[in-house]
């Protein structure tokens, strides 16, 4: 916490500052470049399926160049030995703290480069080993309540002006929705909340709970164009502090209630049950505990939703993204996501992949951040800016690639045949409960 | 293969005559029922979670009546001690062989005692004890190709005039989908059919292929309705012929091909893969191999789509049902499932649970049954048609007790971004590609 006060973005443990090695002023001695460095070089490309990404040393010498006919879209920079090896051996860790540092530098349209990485790389063949050369990734670290309060602290207590400079107004720190494609970033947020709201078919006089709730644009959405009551839980001091002050300048403060709490100390029973974007931050030690929560709080005759990011095979998490940016974060699988819904026999209506959707946002998200990059570095450093458009864009990458997915997840107790018999609801047509 | 010959039917093993025990006749010795027949009654119904079913003994009698204030919805009706206690053994294998043969009666609608009879087994808790007092469900059987060709002539090769009694004249065997609830089975059949259509994105002059096809309803469909050319596997004798003659006599000969072969032996490539019915008889072992098919046929940027019936917790399959019915088959839950999608990474688009229609496809279908019962008598016998009824009435009763689900399940290979960006045009608005 000692950073906290003195980072002018109010940063504990940010990445720049925390273990990633500080950036390397111009003035350095430059090494010479051997005849191994250009091994280690073509290495990297080899060990990552040879993408048409070139790859040049500090001498400013290719030392990969993609076959010939290939489509390059740009070029890695090595800036140092050091950065090389590191990255070899850890091609997430390594590389993300080396990139953040300054030791590497990306030639081209980030997201351009990052995704024909990614899709290189998978398409190799499976990607563990790759991964680590050091044999083993960090494991994730666990959940527990006080280490989730500083999991989640670490990353979306940065202050409300940055994220406010490049979410826009809305405030939504998830994927949007874009039923059309001309829609603003502001417009497929809006939409997005719609498309929540109408899967869990809310209606007047409901009673909502909503695990994990941001700045609050979901819970006063329903409350506002809903009229449903909603229970909202988050353990982000400074999002609980700016959704309250938010719904009493809206005049929801009396139909929203934000709560300072743990998902694990939902009480109450609830006609729907909605989270989005929190499971990425419940890590899988703790999918049937979640299941135990909304079992003893959605009532019969209630949907519930889960939005999380996901992955198609389960894997441990980007090792970078899990210790620098979202720590104690996981990406479920589906096959891993039914720890939540197998216990208590929970019946899956509706799921929906929303991958596209993501990437789309993170452009428009990367789009404004670099819009602000000036006052962001001077609300921060170079180190942290680095780290976040490498997040950003590789975020981006990843979900163009399909190496992760956007899972959106409806479900109802066994007992219940008051589902929707169709999902027209969704799409502006008649609802259609038959009350079988 | 004696049995087929002599059989009115056709029916090879068909359920009364393999191995269920003999009906008896109404002269047979009455047994006088003693203070432990009483207790084995009210057993079984404690053992079944005390459904609101009341159970009567061979003097006339209740041995079990549900609780004061319970909505009683019928009464089973035990004709004999041999039957009482090979129920309480063996609660699936036992009890459907004795209501087959006649030593049980179901007194009410059977849909409903049945769907009492479930919910209350599920509410009381884990149910694999309840499912067998012996420890063990017999183990579902492996479908190799050869033994595949025997499990799937044991079904779909009752004679086709059978199943056209019932199924009507679509002879669509699967799931259907009332977009309303007017609809008569016909047009919801085709409904159903438009849905899968509509899932994959069917275009004019696409290459399909279909894995497992039935009487060849939807590969007909498909070539007729949307333009495109199909190639469709069938390892039943019966349906493939049916489906070359009805191919023939609507001029889609050109269109449609009817391959007797086995999944597994699926060549070519195609711009979409649709299995509507089939993965219930793949069995688990096999949905590796399942997956490396639709690796190898679906070209990039084609969708897939698997509609099966499911459950949501991995479970033994139905003891009775396995032996008697769908010998080799396996409804397997989402978790299961993903041995098809995770080793090629496919990417998951859209789930889809249409339970509640294949309850009112399958109440439908008795109903026609009943109507038929007659002539289905004179084809077959007695037992044949009451394990028929309880095989249907029971099916039915699990879909609206949410013990068995039906997923449709649309996938594409993970390097595609061609996929549909939303579910729009499932629903009657722009698909919506933006190739990104």
């Amino acid at each position: 916490m000692k950073q906290h006060r003195a980072h002018p973005l109010g940063i504990p443990g940010m990445p720049g500052s925390r273990t990633a090695p500080a950036a390397r002023g111009k003035t350095e001695r430059v090494q010479r470049v051997t005849g191994l460095d250009r091994q280690l070089g073509a290495r990297f490309a080899s060990a990552g399926g040879s993408p048409p990404v070139a790859i040049r040393l500090w001498d400013g010498v290719d030392a990969y160049t993609p076959a010939d006919g290939a489509n390059i879209v740009g070029r890695l920079v090595f800036h140092d030995r050091g950065a090389l090896i590191s990255s070899l051996a850890s091609p997430e860790l390594g590389f993300g703290d080396a990139y953040s540092a300054g030791r590497i530098d990306i030639e081209g349209d980030l997201v351009q480069v990052l995704y024909a990485a990614f899709r290189s790389m998978a398409e190799d063949g499976p990607t563990t080993g790759k991964r680590s050369l050091l044999g083993r990734l960090p494991k994730p670290q666990v959940n527990t309540r006080d280490r989730s309060k500083k999991h989640i602290h670490h990353h979306y207590d940065l202050g409300n002006e940055f994220y406010r400079l490049w979410l826009g107004e809305t405030m939504v720190y998830t994927c949007a929705y874009y039923s059309n494609r001309e829609a603003s970033l502001e417009e497929a947020q809006i939409e997005k909340m719609h498309h929540v709201c109408r899967k869990v078919r809310l209606k007047p006089g409901m009673q909502v709970v909503e695990a994990g709730c941001g700045w609050g644009s979901l819970a006063m959405h329903m409350a506002q164009h809903y009229g449903v009551y909603v229970k909202a839980f988050n353990i982000s001091q400074q999002q609980v502090a700016y959704a309250r002050e938010q719904a009493k300048a809206r005049g929801l403060a009396d139909r929203v209630e934000f709560v300072e709490d743990d998902y694990r100390n939902v009480s109450g029973k609830y006609d729907a049950f909605v989270s989005v974007g929190m499971l990425e931050h419940v890590g899988k030690d703790n999918y049937k505990t979640l299941g135990d929560v909304i079992y003893r709080s959605l009532k019969r005759g209630g949907l519930g939703i889960i939005h999380s990011v996901g992955r198609s095979t389960t894997a441990p998490p980007n090792a970078w993204l899990e210790q620098r940016i979202f720590p104690g974060s996981y990406p479920p699988s589906l096959r891993d996501m039914m720890d939540i819904f197998e216990s208590h026999d929970f019946s899956i209506l509706d799921i929906e992949n929303l991958r596209l959707h993501y990437a789309e946002t993170l452009m428009e998200w990367l789009r404004r951040f670099d819009d602000h990059v000036v006052s962001i570095t001077r609300m921060s450093d170079e180190s942290f800016v680095r780290a976040w458009r490498l997040y950003l864009g590789g975020c981006a990458a990843a979900f163009l690639a399909s190496t992760i997915q956007l899972f959106q997840v409806v479900f109802a107790h066994p007992d219940d045949n008051r589902i929707p018999m169709t999902r027209g609801h969704v799409y502006g047509k008649e609802s259609s409960d038959w009350n079988l």
